[in-house]
């Protein structure tokens, strides 16, 4: 990160960004998770593995039962396979690998309870085996219901953010502004929205410290979030951006932390959704021009996401950064 | 929509509905979604499949399911079928079509795990396609499972509203008013109800805008939600309808929207539900009559939803739309 | 119920409590549920199957679980039957009963999937019949998963209250009291308690009128529900109990109705409990005794919950009765 | 437990602590459960199962399991066994053994719905038992797959606490303080804590009372759970703790109870964690060592949870226990 920031800003800094002066790089990544590595728990422990479950994408989700899958019967075949296939009716025993072939096919139809029966255990190891077998096959699907059910039932709040936030005239100053919109045929109302920054403060002698500030926003809830919703931070006497020139928008490093919170009614579940803009993702000098009209007919309203990031030059008022 | 109003509302307009002055047509659905369409997400991404899932029908739902049953068993068939039917045992080769329809039950016996064994997979090829297949039907049910689950799980509030709201005489004034009643054996507590109305106002020159305002209601929550609940908002000077005539409530678009919200005993879960009445469903000048009575016994309390419609005539005093 | 109470109350009643001055009988069942009939909305709407599967007691559900599986095959056995067992290997065809009998277990094992394949399937209609039972039986099951999750994962506060309240002398005056207390190893912190009361008033005429109070707790939230938690209403002033009599406490109907909300560790979901005393559950000039004491070691303390109605006869000063 | 306390504390004792002034011992036991035995109902009913279930070990869990499914095994084979073994074909007759051990894998078999066929049932009562078997063996799954999807969807902190608190210097003052951190890969935020202490107070004649008072902290709520968090309550004049002497925390039975509440946003769900420090494990005059730090690269945080119980030695300063 470059070079820190010597004005004093007015605001106190809070205290309770969960982050403290000495963190470094970005805090929360695009994504809402935060920066941080762990270090010092062993990778059993830190690892919550029906959170790592849920946050696998689908591909690797279903990559991974596959492998399981294979993995399970290629084992228990060769438990068969040195028990002896004289234990099991049904084999073909022309040569060892169509033994190892049929006895691997006879582990799939006990894993999965198929059963068919062609191929049937006879003496008492054989059946032993395959009776846990088909034991551990049950419950390997019953969690496999679970993480299924968990994976999809999982309450996410799937808002579209602009990749960019602006600074924009508003009122008699300016103001800064990025928008959010729901994607999905989901249903979210009271919606509310958190910002808060951090600011690396140049204390002299290269001594870099990271501030924290709370923004205040011109409206903090919104009731239905059927269209996008523009969240505004008016850039006052109140705002730790406060006599901030577009230079300075680009040269020091700042954060803006976002958190969503709103409300799924499919889900009568809290859905939260956090994201964050660094200096580069900041255009000074800039506003969004409308993401959503009536239909032709009058009767409905169009919401149109391809537009999310459409933005246009506007000429922030002077006076607003000589001021300071 | 039909022209505008022109007077003027003291009343400031709210700003966090959600939908913009530009926003057209009925903004929340008799079903309480959110009369938006969205534009420019591919179908894919716009769609969450588990909300789908969720907000299907029962009679499609289990249309799907079947449909889906079937088209796996022709695809699974097909495959075998190429393969070459010698690769299974029992298939009846009297001729192609019974063929087929054997390696169909074989696939469907397979993707079950039923299995009987009569036709069984004797060839690598033909086993490992069956390998696969049951597990794909094991997680298929899995996901089935999940959905049922998700299904019947969902929290919803089973309240059913009046089809239309009434203006009834209240007080020395007049007061807008609708009730609600849970239908089902859940058990509702501490329900709130919030009140909001849309009203498009003519501008000059032919130009609508709609403004949103908050409505008071009477008591806005109650604690057991057992019989019919009539919410009433006064029309005094601080309702935005204060001095709407009649005509006014017929000419003028408006909108009322509701957002209801209680706890589930049973569930141990919020549940919500959202409705709206526009000027069509608006009765001018009547009242409801009551729709619950003591039993015969008078130990217990009776309530009748089928009168939940039922209003009468109801003079508005004169004065009150006089002195606007 | 008996003649009404004509003294006044200072307290202005309560217009929430979902229930109307013309209501009558008990408000609140002992177990918590409300006392009201449905009429109007024909059956299949007025039910919600889950809530009543989850409702049910665990031998009725498993008894509905097993009666459904009985009928379900006796259907599928009759259609094999119908059909001709002459498309099903295997049958025993001695005579007709021994075939029925076969059949209903061919139907048994393609429901459950078994599928031994003594006897299987031969004909088109035979196995298209077993191809849909197999799948019906996988989807029944899916569903008897979910209902089975949803029975034993739904929160549920599992608390004891006294069967009776007991009016007791408090500081200088009286109060009512009861006391209520965990009975299972869940851990339940951050509970909450609202206490209201529905008073029978003759209005004169023996036109008999409820009036809703809502009555105050010494202490309405306690941070840990482990021990039992004595609640108390002190009859003040404020209370609408003032001046009340014994004779009024016997004679009057009253309902006292209790409303419990904690928070449950283990499922880290808000649960909730209500029940209610009327006036014969309510005992005149009687305290409580202790159930809790440390254990012999001191090092933990122990709950009696045999003791919860446990209370001796404790006079009620008489200033208090007087001076109203 | 040792002699109680005499000095006098201005601050009032809350009387929302769930536990009485007679309790004894250790109110909340280090892994956050409250100590307190229950005595009086049945072991049936005081259990909730389903909580026992989500409280076990993954071993434990696991062979419960597996030993019921063995004891269900015996029971059925045994139940074949009686029923005589001519009512199964593909049984090994050679001697009683044998055909026990046969009986047993078709049970095993039927119940896991396996069914080879090899062994299968003919006799109308043999069948029967294979048909409930069958059903049986479905059902227990259905609740083995609630089981598992419960334990582990169930909302869990994941939060280690410093194995010791410590009293360190603070601002012109001292302060006790401990640390937490979250050790998976969850994604807490809004957190907050609530503090509390339980101290035992000699009334005179060896007369000991336990007091509970409430603990100001410095920052009761942080956004973002990722890094530690040092939990710092002054002792100052607000403090119960004010005047306390190093030997006074040795000698006076102490508890601090705490209760860490925060949103896990992959589950989009509130969860608690509680602890608690006794006398024994506060350490007078220690300040902890900071457990993060930028990475090499400074693009982001380490916390190394190695060092969550790093102390060093700190004066706490005299003038604060000269003052009381």
């Amino acid at each position: 990160m470059a070079k820190g920031f010597k004005k004093r800003i007015k605001q106190e800094n809070t205290q309770n960004s969960g982050f403290g002066s000495r963190a470094s790089g970005r805090f929360i990544n695009k994504d809402g998770l935060p920066n941080v590595r762990r270090r010092g728990v062993n990778v059993l422990n830190s690892l919550s593995w029906y959170h790592t479950m849920l946050n696998l994408s689908s591909f690797r989700f279903i990559t991974y039962l596959v492998v399981m899958y294979i993995l399970i019967n290629l084992v228990f075949a060769l438990i068969y396979y040195l028990i002896g296939v004289e234990h099991l009716t049904g084999i073909d025993k022309s040569d060892p690998m169509n033994e190892f072939i049929d006895v691997f096919f006879f582990s799939s139809q006990t894993f999965t309870t198929v059963g068919y029966g062609r191929i049937a255990p006879v003496g008492f190891l054989a059946s032993l085996i395959a009776t846990f077998e088909a034991f551990l096959g049950l419950l390997t699907f019953a969690i496999a219901t679970g993480l299924f059910y968990g994976r999809f039932s999982r309450p996410r709040a799937y808002l579209k953010f602009s990749d960019v936030a602006v600074i924009a005239p508003f009122q008699d100053a300016s103001a800064l502004m990025f928008r959010l919109a729901p994607y999905k045929n989901n249903a979210l109302t009271d919606a509310d929205v958190t910002l808060s920054t951090a600011i690396e403060i140049n204390e002299g002698d290269n001594n870099l410290k990271t501030n924290f500030y709370r923004l205040e926003t011109q409206l903090s809830k919104i009731n239905t979030l059927a269209l996008n919703w523009t969240v505004v931070h008016k850039i006052d006497e109140n705002s730790p951006f406060y006599g901030f020139t577009g230079d300075d928008f680009k040269n020091i490093n700042i954060e803006i932390i976002i958190h969503v919170r709103a409300f799924d009614e499919v889900f009568s579940n809290t859905v939260v959704q956090r994201s964050s803009y660094v200096s580069r993702e900041i255009i000074y000098g800039a506003k969004f021009v409308p993401m959503y009209y009536p239909d032709n007919d009058k009767d409905s309203t169009v919401l149109d996401l391809d537009k999310i990031n459409d933005y246009e030059k506007a000429e922030i008022p002077v006076f607003d950064n000589e001021k300071a």
